[in-house]
C-alpha cells in the first residue's frame, strides 16, 4: 500500500514533535485514511480534502488546545479530527453515538464551538479573543477563525469582519478559498506579495509611500487606519481580487497556495504573533489528493460511498425520487405557466433542487448565495412588485431569516412562499441540522398560512394553492424520497385550511402534519391487529387548523394523539390543544408526540432518530396503547 | 413668521414645476413644519431634519410614485410623508388612527415597503429593481434605496450589497451619513472628487490608467470587474474612507454634501440613468435647521415635546425610574461585583441603558452596531471562555438573532442572558416595533429559561439569578416606567422556576406573566368590587413554569385567565393550556389573552393599544366575569 511508510499522528503533540519537511507525508496520510473511511462511511469528502494542509499546519504552529480554532461549518474538519485523539472512533462518524460529523465541544476540548450553521466563527472567534484579553492571559492565548469563502458571504460574518475592525484584539481570520480555481498568473504573483507583505522590505517601503503621501497632504493624521488603508489599497491595485477586508483595516495576507503545508506553517508562524486583526487568504483546491474529487468537487462534496481505487460512486441508494425533486420540477412547470413565479435560494440550489428551474430559466432563478434573511427580503421586494417568490431554503437555515419573514413579508401580508426543505429529522448530520422548529417559529407569525404535504401530489397541489394564494404561504417537507410518484396530472388547487380521513376508528384520533402520516398509517394498522381502532386525520394545514376535522374529532370524544416531526412544544400539538381549550373542548384528552423540547437531536440514521424520539411505529403505537390503558 | 413667503408643497408633481433654484425654499418650508409639529406632537426629529434636502432632491428627480424610493428604518422620512400627500395628516403622526411614524404601503403608494427593522432597504429595493427588468418595463424604473451610516453595518445590508453586486440591476443606492462630522479638507477633497467622478474627463483618465496596467501585465482580461476596480482603488488612496463598496464593483459616487439640495439634485440627474448598480454616499447633519439639535442630535433623535423657539426639551415625562436604567445600574453593580460579566448591546447602548455600564468599564461593554445576530454569538464565543455575557436587545430586533440563539448559544447551553428591552407592547413606534413574540419564539428553544419581572426588585433579582445560573437564560421587560422602586438592597438570587401568589380567591384564577400583572391586581380589585373573588399568581417565569403554582390552581378548579404582553399564540396561555393537557387535567377552562395572533399590532399610545386588545382593566375584568356568567 505504501501507507505504511506514512507517519500516523494521533495527537497535536506527536505533530508538533516532527521535523517541518516531514509534515507533508502527514498530510498523505490523512488523505489515505480518510479516503479508506468515506469510502465505506458516506460524509463531507471534497472540502476535507482540501483543508488537510491547512489543518496540520493549524495544529503544528499553534499550541491546540490552549490556542483555539474556531471552524466554520465544519464540513472541512475531518483531518481535525483525526489528528486530534479521534482516529480510533472516526469510523463511527455521523452515526449513531457515533462521533459527530461538525466540530462539536461535547466531543473534544479541540472543537471549540458549534459549527453547523455558516458565518459564525469570526463573531464566537472575537468573542473567545476578547476573553482572553480581558483575563491578561499570558502567554497571549490565539484564537483563529478558519472560514470559507462561500461562508463569508453571509451577513453574520461581515457583521463580524466590522466588528473585528473595530475592537482591539488579535484574532487570525483564515480564508479557506476553494471555489475559484487557481490561475497561474494570479498566483504566482500572489505568492510574490505574500512574501512581500510579511517581509521588512514591504513595510519599509509601505511606510516611505504613506510618509511621502502624508507630506503631500493626500493622508492626514497618523492614525492606525490609514497606513495600513495605504497598504492595502497598494495591493488592491495589483491583485485585483474582490477584497473587503481592506476597506476594513484588517492586515490582509495573501492569497497563497493552501495546499502547500510547508508554505502554510512558514506563513502562519510569520504571522501569528502581529498585533491587531488579520486575515490570510488561503486557495485550497477540494477534493486534492482524489482524482475524481478534483474533477468534479461539487458531486463530491458528500458523494455517499464509492470505489476507494476506481472512484466510482454506488448512488444507487439516491435513485429514489425526492421531495426536493418533485418541488424542483413543479416549480418549473409552474414557472412555464405563469410568468410571475420566481425562485430563490440562499446556496441550496442543488440540494433544493431549483437547480432544475434555474438550468431551465436562469433569468429567474436566483442563487443569493449564503444569505437566507437577504433571500427572505429580496422576495418580499419581488413580491411587493407583483411577482410570486418560491424561497427555496433548508428548515434549520431558514431561522436565520425569522425577522425577515415577521418584518418584510407578514407585515405587508406578500404573496411569498417558503418552501422549506430538509424539515424534520435529517439524520446523519445532526443537531445543527435538524429542521425541528419551523412550524413552532412560523405559528408565531401573524397571518403566515402554514402547510405539510404528506405526499408528492399534495406538495405539488400545495405549490400551485400558494402560487393562487394572496398571502404569506408556508410549506414544509423532509429530506429524503416520497413515499409515491406524483400523478401525471396537472396540480389542481386545494382548499386552504382543509384536511382529509386517512382512516376511521371510534377509540382513539390521531391527528398529523406532514409524512409521518405514513408511520401512523402503519401504526393505526398495528393497532387494528390488536383490536384497537383509531381514526386518523391527516391535516395538511397547521394554520389555519381544520375546524372540521377537529369537530370530528371532539364529537367522537376519542383521545387524541397529534404526531409531528418538529418540536413538541408549539406545533401541531400545542395548536391542537389551544383550538380545544378556545372552544370549550378541553375534555377531551391530547397527547402530543414529537421532538423533544429540552435538548437537541442527535446524528444517526433517520430510522434510528425517530425510534429515538418514540416517532416510529411500534412506539407510536404503544403509546396509543398505553393511553387507553390508563 | 417669514414662513408664508416660503412655498408650501403637497406632492412631487408641484414639487417638480418648480424651477430648481426655488428648492432651497421648499427645504425651508418643510424644517420650519417639521419643527412646529414636532415641538407639540413627539416623533424622530433630528433625523428626519439632516435628510430634508436630500428627500426633496428624491423626489425633484425621480418620477416618484412610479419609481420606487425605499427607505430604510424611516426616522428620516417625515419631510417625505409632508411632501407626498400627508401634510394635513402629519398632526396625527405616531397616534392612533393616525399616520404611522415609518414609511408604509398601507398608507401610500408613496411607501413602498416596511421601514422598521434596519438594513432591509437594499435587499427589497434589489427585488423590487429585477422585478422591474423581468417585466421589461419602458422607461426604465428606478429604484432607490436610502440607508444610513448605522443601518449599512448590518450583516442583512451586505448581503444586499452582495448580491446586488452579483446582479444584473440598475440600482441606486443612497448612503445617508450623518455620522460623520464634515471634516473641511475631505469634504473639499470629497466634492472634488464627486464631480471628478460624473465626468467623461475622469472616466477617460481612469480608462488610460488601466489600459495601461493591462498592458505592463499587472490586469487581466478586461471584465468590467477590475476596471471599476481600479477607479475604486485610485479614490482610495485619496478619500482614506472605510469605502467597501469598492470591493464589490459597485460604482462609488461621492461624499457630497447631501445638505446641499441644488448639488444633490445635480449629482442624481447625472448618475441616475447610468447602467449597472452605483452607490452615492451622501454627508448630512442630523438636526441641521435647529441648533439645539445639531449641538446634540443623539439626545435629539427622539426629543420628546420641546419649545420651537428657544429648543428647551420638556423632558418631565422621562423623570421615572425605567426598566431600562434599573437593568444599566443593576449590570454595573453585578460587573463590579464578578468581573466576568460583560455587557453587549447592538446600537441600542442609551436605548438599553448599558452606557451606564459602557461610562464606567468601556473595556467591559460592547456595542457591537446594528448587528444583533453578532452580539448573540460573540457573546456565546465569550461564554465559550468563562465569561458572563448580559446581552440587551429589543425584543423586535432581538428576532433578527433568532438562529443565533438556538444554535450558538441554546445548542452548547452556554451563559447567555438576553436582557430583552421594549418586551410587549411599545406604543407610538408602532407594528414594526411591539415586542410581541420573544416569549413565543423563545419558548421553541430548548433549554431556554425564560422570565420576566413584574417589578423593579424581582428585575434585580433576576439578574443575579441568571449570572449564579448555568445555561441559556432570557429576561423580558418593557418600554418605559418600573411600577416601584427598587429596594436599596443587595439583589438576592431567587428560585428558577417559581412564581407567587399576589391574591387568593376561589371564582378565577388569573396566571401572569411580566408587569401586566399590575393591570390584573386592579382587574382582580375591580372584580372584587364585584363580589368576584379571583386567585392571581405572578408566574415570573414561562419557563419552567411553576409546577407548584399549576398545582394548586388545579386544585382550586377555578377557570384560568392566562393574561401576558405577547402574541397569544405560543407564549405564556400556550405553556399553560400545555402544562393542564400533559398532566391530565385539561378539564380546567383556559382563557387566553393576549396580543392577537392574526395581526400586527398598531401605533398610538400603550394604553389606547392595551385597550385595543382588551388587555387594559376593564377589558380584563369585563372578559373575566364573562366566563363566570357563561
Amino acid at each position: 500500500m505504501g501507507n505504511d511508510k506514512l507517519p500516523i499522528i494521533n495527537s497535536p503533540e506527536e505533530l508538533r514533535a516532527l521535523a517541518p519537511e516531514k509534515l507533508p507525508d502527514v498530510c498523505a496520510e490523512l488523505r489515505q485514511t480518510l479516503i479508506r473511511h468515506l469510502a465505506s462511511n458516506p460524509g463531507h469528502f471534497a472540502s476535507s480534502m482540501g483543508a488537510v494542509d491547512l489543518t496540520v499546519a493549524l495544529h503544528y504552529v499553534f499550541d491546540t488546545p490552549r490556542d483555539r480554532i474556531v471552524w466554520d461549518v465544519g464540513h472541512q474538519a475531518y483531518a481535525h479530527k483525526l489528528l486530534t485523539g479521534r482516529r480510533d472512533r472516526f469510523h463511527t462518524n455521523r452515526t449513531l453515538g457515533g462521533i459527530c460529523g461538525f466540530p462539536t465541544p461535547e466531543e473534544s476540548p479541540y472543537d471549540t464551538f458549534a459549527a453547523g450553521h455558516a458565518s459564525n466563527s469570526i463573531s464566537a472567534a472575537l468573542g473567545m479573543s476578547i476573553a482572553s484579553s480581558l483575563d491578561n492571559e499570558v502567554p497571549r492565548r490565539h484564537v483563529v477563525a478558519v472560514i470559507g469563502d462561500a461562508s463569508i458571504s453571509g451577513g453574520l460574518a461581515f457583521e463580524g469582519l466590522n466588528n473585528v475592525a473595530n475592537t482591539p484584539n488579535n484574532l487570525l481570520i483564515i480564508l479557506n478559498d476553494n471555489e475559484m480555481s487557481i490561475d497561474h498568473n494570479t498566483g504566482a504573483l500572489s505568492r510574490y506579495l505574500s512574501g512581500f507583505n510579511t517581509s521588512r522590505r514591504y513595510n519599509r517601503m509601505r511606510y516611505k509611500g504613506y510618509t511621502f503621501l502624508r507630506r503631500i497632504g493626500l493622508l492626514g493624521d497618523g492614525s492606525r487606519g490609514p497606513l495600513i488603508r495605504f497598504g492595502n489599497s497598494l495591493k488592491a491595485l495589483f491583485t485585483r481580487q474582490q477584497n473587503i477586508f481592506e476597506g476594513l483595516n484588517i492586515r490582509y495576507f495573501g492569497p497563497i497556495d493552501g495546499n502547500d503545508v510547508r508554505e502554510v506553517v512558514k506563513v502562519l508562524s510569520d504571522i501569528k504573533d502581529l498585533d491587531g486583526p488579520k486575515l490570510l487568504h488561503l486557495r485550497t483546491r477540494k477534493g486534492l489528493g482524489f482524482p475524481a474529487a478534483e474533477a468534479d468537487p461539487a458531486t463530491w462534496h458528500a458523494p455517499g460511498r464509492f470505489d476507494p481505487v476506481t472512484g466510482i460512486r454506488q448512488d444507487s441508494a439516491n435513485a429514489c425520487p425526492k421531495w426536493q425533486d418533485i418541488f424542483g420540477q413543479t416549480l418549473l412547470e409552474m414557472a412555464g405557466l405563469d410568468s410571475r413565479v420566481v425562485g430563490i435560494t440562499a446556496a441550496m440550489s442543488t440540494g433544493t433542487s431549483i437547480c432544475i428551474m434555474q438550468e431551465s430559466m436562469p433569468g429567474r432563478t436566483f442563487d443569493v448565495g449564503i444569505s437566507e434573511g437577504h433571500a427572505v427580503t429580496f422576495a418580499a421586494g419581488l413580491a411587493k412588485e407583483g411577482k410570486k417568490p418560491f424561497v427555496a431554503i433548508y428548515s434549520a437555515f431558514l431561522q436565520r431569516a425569522y425577522d425577515h419573514i415577521v418584518n418584510d413579508v407578514a407585515l405587508l401580508r406578500l404573496p411569498v412562499t417558503l418552501c422549506i426543505d430538509r424539515a424534520g429529522i435529517v439524520g446523519e448530520d445532526g443537531a445543527t441540522h435538524h429542521g425541528a422548529f419551523d412550524l413552532a417559529y412560523l405559528r408565531t407569525v401573524p397571518g403566515m398560512t402554514i402547510a405539510a404535504p404528506s405526499t408528492a401530489d399534495q406538495l405539488r397541489s400545495l405549490m400551485i394553492t400558494a402560487l393562487k394564494f394572496d398571502g404569506p404561504f408556508a410549506i414544509r417537507y423532509p429530506r429524503g424520497c416520497v413515499p409515491d410518484s406524483p400523478a401525471q396530472t396537472e396540480p389542481a388547487p386545494m382548499p386552504v385550511g382543509k384536511g382529509y380521513k386517512m382512516r376511521s376508528g371510534a377509540a382513539l384520533t390521531f391527528l398529523t402534519i406532514g409524512p409521518i402520516a405514513h408511520t401512523v398509517a402503519e401504526a393505526t394498522a398495528l393497532l387494528a391487529s390488536r383490536g384497537i381502532e383509531a381514526a386518523h386525520f391527516d391535516m395538511i394545514f397547521l394554520r389555519p387548523l381544520d375546524d372540521d376535522i377537529m369537530a370530528q374529532a371532539v364529537s367522537s370524544g376519542a383521545p387524541i394523539i397529534t404526531v409531528e416531526d418538529g418540536i413538541r412544544d408549539g406545533g401541531l400539538g400545542s395548536a391542537v390543544t389551544e383550538w380545544l381549550s378556545d372552544h370549550g373542548h378541553s375534555e377531551i384528552p391530547v397527547t402530543r408526540l414529537g421532538l423533544p423540547t429540552d435538548h437537541f437531536v442527535t446524528h444517526g440514521s433517520s430510522s434510528q432518530l425517530y425510534k429515538l424520539c418514540g416517532l416510529d411505529v411500534g412506539s407510536i403505537a404503544d403509546t396509543a396503547a398505553s393511553i387507553l390503558s390508563k
